[in-house]
């Protein structure tokens, strides 16, 4: 492996069994835009710009990337050159919506493209197709999905940064220093535990925490003081690590203890009810089961998690409405929060890998509100 | 005005301007997601997320703004709250594609969307709404093609910074420092001179200058090598600087001098032909002719340049195809090149606006090749 992509026989499999799935789907094939997916598939972290870059998998046949003359170099960082993939490159003049025609064939019944490809791409395209595409999500997640040994791997390395990221947090917090104080902190940390690069930083102390998608501020922190730190960031060859604890600056107070105790028992019934067959809204209810029995229902405001990979956020989301079935080899967060406006707010979040077995967490710090110690 | 965007009355006039161009396209309204359109619209800098975000701009009516609750408190950092937009806001399990066509006023006949919206979020908008969306560039060009008087300001102020950075440049090409190193000072420079951020840095030396798209890489620059250095940042409330020079370390050769002494012209002629009422690939076919009457065509592979303002590359386009004509206030890119694959590579590039005398340059660096003195 490159430190940036796997072996090339890793996206031959995922080519062969993403055409095979859009040949299950009635499918002409998949355009590809730059993205995730586009990284899945071929390695490639190209990025989406006004020229179209599109990969393009027929269900039959071999795949063809399309790109502008002037980007061709940038594409010899991905696989395609291993992999043997046909280069149809054109110059500013030329219509590249055609030669994606071209690579499926001609005119198509149906054909999905990535979730990323934008309309400025995506307009044109249909156009000249003469269809209205699906999202290829449908197809791809399928695979996205389910890691492999080697997604898993990479995972795991993450998960294990990340906690060591944590286990240096509470040195961090103390009165008096800020939010970006404290994340300027982690930020270092989070490279040098071994990611390549941070994702996000959360640090939301006091009432900060009671917003879910705070990040950090000027705030100072103050002795009492309960602080949620979300953080995450990207390890070679590009997989996400994403944990949640929460911080105590001093005891807290009876309140806070019995509530925060509700909330650990409330992730803990998501990541139990974690196993093959169960729906992925059958985890997220297990989680909010457990605070609406204790009359908290109403303060945790979001999912319980997200699929994670590739990208931070991904299938399987873990959600009301959302009957999936789990399979092995998903990934996603569990994190149930607790929030309270202009007050305080709480959250614990484990990445977990489904096994035959029910759920691996890849993060392992203690899931207890953790008390630093206050001169 | 903030640092970061406009006081809230230019965001009105734009947006009353949307909604007019809309109604005379015959559109039910514009829908925009995150993005530069968004950024133009109301200031703000939200980022796609697999949450829809969107501001819906209604040919008659008033705007709303569909956001996810958890993003309620990014929207605070534009000028929604200044302009008293309506906030339609949603929490998972609800259908926000329905609050978009609620704020269009029903089922709309046709409906543009900005080209930055992501497949994810087009395609389940356009099956809630029963049409097929086109692209809102064709309606927000008119109105972000032309920069009003504080746009022009801060592109002025972005090239002037970038000048200042060019008057430095000879100082970091000294033989045996690699391009990265190089790409490194050149960096810490940009954000010295005032822009808020890097965009991009060209240090293409020797062989790969002739690649117009190279950035930079390990190689070492030596004495006879002629380099092309590209670079832009973005310089408050968000408005891009981008200009090339290209430098010879030691006196260059008769040939490349010869050619390079062509490039200036075709560069100068395509300046000279800017007007209000020329198309843009006049402009395009200034440059091009210059060259081509010399032998010099094949060698220029790209378009002559792009519009800059929030993005880098946007609208208009100087390109072969491209009969926009220009109108006063326009800003755009001048930058033919010649590559030689192998050997080297030149290009020289100055942003102009549009004035009704003709091209106003905003960078005012010297143009000819620019000989460094090597030891």
């Amino acid at each position: 492996m490159t430190g940036h992509r796997f072996p090339a026989d890793v996206y031959a499999r995922r080519l062969a069994a993403a055409a095979a799935i859009a040949a299950d789907a009635g499918l002409a094939g998949l355009v590809i835009t730059p993205g995730y997916d586009l990284r899945y598939l071929i390695g490639s972290r190209a990025q989406t710009f006004e020229r179209l870059t599109a990969l393009v998998v027929p269900a039959s046949g071999a795949p063809t990337v399309v790109v502008p003359r002037l980007e061709l170099a940038a594409l010899k960082e991905s696989a395609a050159a291993d992999l043997g993939l046909a280069v149809a490159d054109w110059v500013d003049g030329e219509d590249p919506y055609r030669l994606v025609a071209a690579a499926l064939g001609g005119a198509p019944a149906a054909v999905a493209v990535t979730d990323a490809m934008p309309a400025l791409h995506l307009l044109p395209l249909a156009d000249v197709l003469g269809v209205v595409p699906v999202l290829a999500t449908v197809v791809l997640r399928e695979l996205r999905m389910v890691k492999d040994g080697a997604e898993i791997d990479a995972l795991r390395k993450a998960g294990a940064a990340i906690d060591r990221v944590h286990a240096r947090v509470p040195d961090f917090l103390v009165p008096g220093r800020t939010e970006a104080d404290v994340a300027a902190d982690i930020a270092e940390v989070i490279v040098a535990e071994g990611h390549s690069e941070v994702a996000f930083i959360i640090v939301g102390s006091g009432p900060h925490g009671a917003d879910p998608h705070h990040e950090c501020s000027d705030r100072e922190l103050r002795a009492g003081d309960i602080v949620v730190v979300d953080i995450g960031g990207s390890y070679e060859p590009g997989y996400h690590s994403d944990s949640t604890r929460t911080y105590s600056l001093g005891e807290p107070s009876a309140e806070v203890a019995q509530r925060y105790s509700v909330l650990q028992r409330a992730q803990r019934a998501a990541v139990d009810a974690v196993r093959p067959g169960v729906t992925a809204q059958q985890v997220d209810a297990a989680a909010r089961d457990v605070l609406t029995a204790a009359g908290l229902g109403e303060y945790f405001v979001h999912r319980t998690g997200h699929g994670i990979g590739l990208s931070v956020h991904e299938e399987p989301y873990i959600v009301a409405g959302n009957d999936l079935p789990l399979t092995a080899g998903m990934a996603f967060s569990v994190e149930p929060g607790i929030y309270f406006p202009g007050q305080w707010g709480a959250r614990i979040e484990d990445i977990v890998v489904v096994t035959e077995n029910g759920a691996e967490p890849v993060n392992n710090r203690p899931h207890e509100l953790i008390v630093v110690p206050i001169a």
